[in-house]
């Protein structure tokens, strides 16, 4: 496989006499790939229904002709001011029942026909023009859907859409009300135009009511990206890829990647610490200026599954940034060592975003490759660095891990809706599970909970996956790896109730949960033999094997043959031992990391990142603090050392 | 007096096949009585005056035909769908301005004419078809008013009754501007149509206004439950109960109970130590599964003088809730020490809630004594440990205790309207004062500011009372009793000014506040001898004596013959201090108690519960953890140990 | 220059029969000005169109016949109910679309023509009336612009007012859209009517667009109190006063101050320690009832220079407020240390707010000089001191200082659109700059960015000017003095762009800022020889000398002649660094203070006030606790020692 670095480029906000010395710049700097378009639809349509893209014409012509490959995205995140006019239901509302204002960016109801119908409308305008033209080798489907919090709205619009799903899902509304148990306090609808959203209840609104408005809302996403995906493939054999956000659970996006043919997304490592990881004072003063060791690779084996093997992180932190709390400014040699840590995990394409910093509008204080007056950002000889790198290297492919983990957005919709303990997040689950599995030294897959092929897997963990298919499990089985599920697996049926045969209901494995404790910071009890539980405790019983118990003896992993249950959220020592108890268990050999050192099977390289200050060593070999060092078959072939600055 | 356990039953959640065997399994853990129907309104009138009780019927049919004796709920705290269509402009309003909306329950505003109307005719309906049905042996009216922030809206309908409520009271626009010192700031009326709420405003409304909006928003919680008391006395004889919450001080209950023959509460030990109650954190993490050691007793008292005499559990806590922040399970032996500590209280039903878990809907994570299956819960066996030490013991009555403390609503919402320091809040107040008489060793009963009849006590606490009507006090001392006044007593009239003969204004007490200071956390004041004032503290003069000074030389506690007055707000220590003093002023005899053991005087009996994870040992007998240990002439009688599991 | 004692009093909230009394006892207590009719506007107007003023003709009457000088107050911060009845849509609009109703005050939009002609009209009447008064010698317009956060205003009419205002600045909308940047995500407006207030965006609107909203919004206050400001012109000669408060920096005073003829400012140093500043716990506690030593002193220097070197102290605290989270007394002898501090910093009149406590309606928890009751409070005597003190003193005039500070609102609003750190406030850094100065003992005098006139400055201060003109550099190099700029000084352009020359962009000064860093709490970096920096840090390169750097060597520090620029925000041993080298530069001689004591010269004085509990020792003479000590010629002459109480 082909690894490539790109950039993204704006035209539009440059004049155009630079854009030819820009695409030179870009080449020599070792760019192959350029995404431009994403935000220019006041540019393609300055006035309703005149479409002027002489300019996008020659943009891609120039960009092409140095020799960049154009990735080239649909503006629809960015409707113009006159559409608001046009369609002014647009607009997504808030929880509180406030709509969501022109004035930046995202400001569009999902739910909106008439605004869907304008973006199948400018997006047949780009696709028919560019789709065919040799210099666009891959396109963008607007930009970053859920960032901004903007999957879910409570508009009129949603509510009508919302209605229709549940006549379309339920068919009659005495089904529905079954289903959602509205029995309870009289919650039952008459007809389907009673159904409201499941904001500003008096208090909590029926949990079904909301999973339901969750699915919904996640169709809308899959069904608007849709309308984009239809026509471009109607125009172009150019890959199609959208780019997801870190973190974002509100939309499922194996659904939406069931529509394109690659998956990326925009990585800020040191954003991303700082605004959504629960992480200990300590360790985010640690990697203040590095990022989690953790959080990239996770998204990257993440979108990894979603683009069913082809992904790409379409926009890479390149310098502070302007958004998150704090924005101090990477370590020398992590604008190179992220890069070069997602072409470890397979990446196709490492973007930087931006070429150049922009001097005026909202991201004013967003680092580029350039700074705004052209001279060169420190980025820059990172990212000649890392194409240094890339040459270097033999071309690989990833190959399949031992181990694979579930990951399941509804999940974390019903948790969401029910979290049952203030400390408990099903995204802050999988992440304590995928670092456990990270600091053994694995490498590790994602599947959803559609998958079935598991073969070639040794261990499958699927923790807090909401619903358990029983397909699932035995599927996990017939592969003959061991399934290690929990905590609060197979915890509700898909209509948000209690399982009618028990939790977890899972065959050939005598183990149930007869009551739930969730606790609060600093009640964690201690595991006998080391380790705590916290946040989350579920009483287990049954005839499995009790490989792990608290000190006051209640069980905390059991077992049977290849089905393990885990019934509580365990600290990272905790993690460690199952981790390990699971690797000795199904075969799978670790390699135990040092904090903030991580290792990643690559083809025939082990890539090790160093995302400490200070070097570390490995097998005898000393990897660079901010550095990365590549080995094959056991010795070290490539480094990349630039933490001198 | 006969006391007994209950418990909270749906039968519109369960097939109806299910109800007999139900019914017997509760007689057969010991439970006699059942409450129904309150949330069923969906299931009586499924179509708007198509009323169908059939179901019901059966139901109370089936339960009474097993030995137990139904408490019937007016269905009004879940109005169906239909009735949102039907009054659109039901639906109370937050201080934002935005509807609260059907999808949960309490969706209504107490002001609402039309859905007065609504609630009595479904009151008359079900009064006339079970006024005189043997089976129905108590009925409760609505459900926990004031659950979730319910009492207060700020709707349209609402501010229309506020207007006549003012017009009632003052009877002239100058009277009311007069009486609440419009001037100030320009803000007389011209018209009582120009009253708005006291919601949304620049800056803080006039504390006068507040206070009115807040007694207004009182009566009509009164006035609402009046509408359904009227109705179903003339159809029964059955006494009429209405189940409150903890700490919900938005309406008076005092009020609210003349209109009904007993009090009964929903006493959630566990959730409430977290989500509504000041401690440290070592305090929370001492008693998180079991409860704070007072918190129970104080309501118990409280609902007591609510009841007049005559009160009730109707929901009691029988495993992990689903509401609180964190949920953790009670530690085995509290679900019965929770229903023995209400027995020693003088309760004379305690109702566990639910029979059985619900495996849908908002509950679901709710434990009743019955898993969803059918499977006993652990509560059960605690449910009939506590009907065996029913069973062993003789029947009593309440005795009056040698120490009264003044509990009033309004002075609460005086103290919210203008607390004038973070850390003053008057159930804070209150509950730190009986916490001292608890550890004191004291029975406490309940008293109004509307008590006149003090005859039999030794001393009467009354801190925070913000109004004192001079006959209070003149009452007490007739009495022959202490009277222990403030801090931040007598400190503003009835209409919300400071009193012209300034504070606290009593007679025969030569005692006054000189200026006030509220304190920031960590900015207390040593106490001369021991303890501290924390979060305020008055500067008194007078020619009274000096009991207690800080260490500054400040008066904190002052008196003249039986007539103290308490300038500041104790810590802990300081109030043992002051409880010691005022005992021994008024003859009372303590018994000190260690910390998380309490006593209780009930009958011949003295009960001693123990809220420790371990046992305590209390005149030389030993307490199982978690359990109660019941005296009679000084020698333990019967146990309930339950803490091994 | 004399210098008087004055005092709030509002004769509408008093029976008539005490106004001679009241009158007098001002006069005894050593008094000589009255404030009044600031919040009478339902008294003057009780019906629309019906003005009755002769209760203000016997006010007035009876106080300027006592011999004390009154300032009148335009009533516009307080219209009546009816005037909303009038103008309904004259209530400002909070940022989440809810209008800021009646029942308080300051509830109206600056923007509103309707309610500014009936400013207009009500100022005119009572202009006529009482323009040659010979008791009125001063006029106060409106109360504290910005109070309670009401300068900016998301109403429909500031919508409309904005697109003006728009429309006069950039004539046309592309100018508009090319100076905003607008581009940048498609936020090209058609035409000044889709041009929405940034409020409820999806994400961060444009920094430019909410500059030129918090522009429009500073120029909306200063055209409405120029509304009146020419009616009194018209109709007196006595000078025309606003009383600002502390720490609003929502408005441009500088601007507002050229309509006016002395600036004044209302004093609450305990409520201001506790609800506006930053400091650690220890400060906080430590001055808990003196409030900050810098905090007065830097709003005093402030003002004086938005009143061109006329100021006033309107209110001075005098005892407990009521607004602040806790409100604590002061500590004897600080409510005269505060007024002789305003002496000493130059007022011509401190007014103590107010005369007699209030018993009713929103501030009756705030102290007077006298309690409700008539008595007098703490503070009456407290008065009397200070005006003893004035009376030993001779008359001085305020003379220049060798340092200058840079104050621009319009820095903070840049700031607070685009913080890029949560540590970063525009205020912090200012005043921390200041209180490094004050801990050197200088005297400062305030700039505002149109200054050019620094003569006898030997240096001058401009931290964080957003925008740096040219010339403001160049005539501070022409006078002579040092130039200390930054950090991010010229940090943009005045249309929100970051320079197209660079950062900071200063002639004869090669400093350049590569790239900038935000830090989070406890992310410092250490400074070689002492001192850290916090919260911001520039990378700086260029040619000019290095005169700082962090202990990774990164200059801190640089110039070049009479211009340095300082890259990072210090802690406090960093800025007495700082301010020491550029003292030695600029030949400034400093007298190190202690920590709470602090001096200033006035005239042939030098006030040394001490803000600790403590007496402290200067030049070998106690200073007594919360006292203050006047030298002259290097020798005590005067004392004001209360702290015996
Ligand atoms: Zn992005
Ligand atoms: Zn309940
Ligand atoms: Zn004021």
């Amino acid at each position: 496989m082909k690894q490539e670095l790109g950039v993204c480029y704006y035209p539009e906000h440059w004049p155009e006499d630079m854009w030819a010395k820009d695409a030179a710049d870009m080449v020599a700097a070792g760019i192959r790939w350029v995404r431009i378009g994403e935000f220019a639809w006041s540019r393609m349509e300055a006035v309703p229904g005149q479409v002027t893209l002489e300019w996008l014409d020659r943009a891609i012509g120039t960009l092409g002709a140095a020799g960049l490959k154009v990735v080239l995205g649909t503006p629809t995140a960015t409707p113009p001011r006159w559409m608001v006019d046009k369609h002014p239901d647009m607009l997504a509302v808030d929880e509180n029942g406030a709509p969501r204002k022109f004035g930046s960016r995202r400001h569009y109801c999902f739910s909106h026909q008439g605004y869907r119908d304008e973006c199948a409308r400018i997006t047949q305008i780009v696709a028919e023009r560019y789709g065919k033209n040799p210099h666009v080798v891959a396109w963008q489907t607007d930009n970053e859907y859920g960032c901004h919090d903007t999957v879910i709205s409570y508009s009129e619009t949603a509510k009508m859409a919302f209605q229709s799903w549940c006549r379309d899902r339920y068919e009659t509304v005495e089904a529905l009300n079954e289903a959602w148990g509205n029995i309870f306090w009289s919650m039952d609808y008459a007809s389907f135009e009673q159904i409201e959203l499941p904001n500003l209840t008096v208090t909590d609104p029926n949990p079904a009511h909301v999973l339901a408005f969750r699915r919904f809302s996640s169709d809308q996403v899959v069904a608007f990206n849709k309308v984009q995906t239809e026509i471009l493939k109607a125009h172009t054999d150019a890959p199609l890829i959208h780019n997801y956000m870190g973190r974002i659970l509100e939309f499922d996006h194996f659904d939406v990647g069931e529509d394109l043919d690659i998956a990326s997304w925009d990585s800020y490592p040191i954003g991303f610490l700082s605004d959504r990881l629960e992480a200990s004072d300590e360790h985010k003063a640690r990697f203040l200026r590095q990022g989690d060791p953790d959080m990239q690779a996770f998204h990257h084996d993440l979108y990894r599954a979603v683009g069913k093997g082809r992904w790409w992180v379409m926009e890479q932190q390149p310098g502070p940034v302007n958004w998150a709390p704090y924005n101090p400014a990477p370590l020398p040699g992590m604008v190179a060592l992220w890069a070069l840590e997602a072409f470890a995990h397979g990446a196709e394409v490492v973007s930087y975003f931006r070429w150049r910093q922009a001097p005026f509008a909202q991201e004013q204080m967003h680092a580029g490759l350039q700074a705004p007056d052209g001279r060169e950002a420190p980025g820059m000889d990172e990212a000649r660095a890392v194409a240094d790198v890339l040459d270097m290297l033999k071309e690989q492919d990833t190959q399949q891990a031992d181990v694979a983990l579930v990951y399941d957005y509804a999940s974390d919709w019903a948790w969401k809706t029910q979290p049952q303990g203030a400390g408990f997040d099903y995204f802050r689950l999988v992440f304590a599970a995928y670092r456990g599995l990270r600091r053994a030294g694995l490498s590790v897959d994602f599947v959803s909970t559609n998958c079935r092929a598991f073969s070639g897997y040794k261990a499958v963990f699927a923790p807090g996956v909401a619903t358990l298919d029983p397909t699932l499990v035995s599927a996990i089985s017939e592969a003959g790896a061991l399934a290690v599920l929990g905590p609060r697996a197979g915890a509700i049926t898909d209509e948000f109730m209690i399982p009618p045969n028990g939790r977890p209901g899972v065959s050939n494995l005598d183990v149930r949960v007869d009551l739930i404790e969730s606790l609060p910071p600093h009640a964690g009890m201690d595991v006998s033999g080391g380790g705590k539980v916290e946040h989350w405790h579920e009483r287990l019983s049954g005839a499995a094997e009790v490989f792990l118990k608290t000190q006051d003896g209640a069980p905390v992993l059991m077992g049977q043959n290849d089905r393990w249950y885990l019934g509580s959220f365990p600290d990272e020592a905790l993690w460690d031992r199952v981790v390990s108890m699971a690797c000795e268990q199904a075969g799978v050999v670790m390699a135990p990391m040092q904090d903030g050192v991580r290792r990643r099977r690559f083809g025939d390289y082990d890539f090790v990142v160093n995302y400490n200050s200070f070097s570390a060593s490995v097998q005898g070999h000393r990897v660079p603090a901010c550095g990365v060092l590549v080995f094959e078959g056991g010795a070290p072939v490539v480094a990349c050392d630039l933490s001198s600055g």
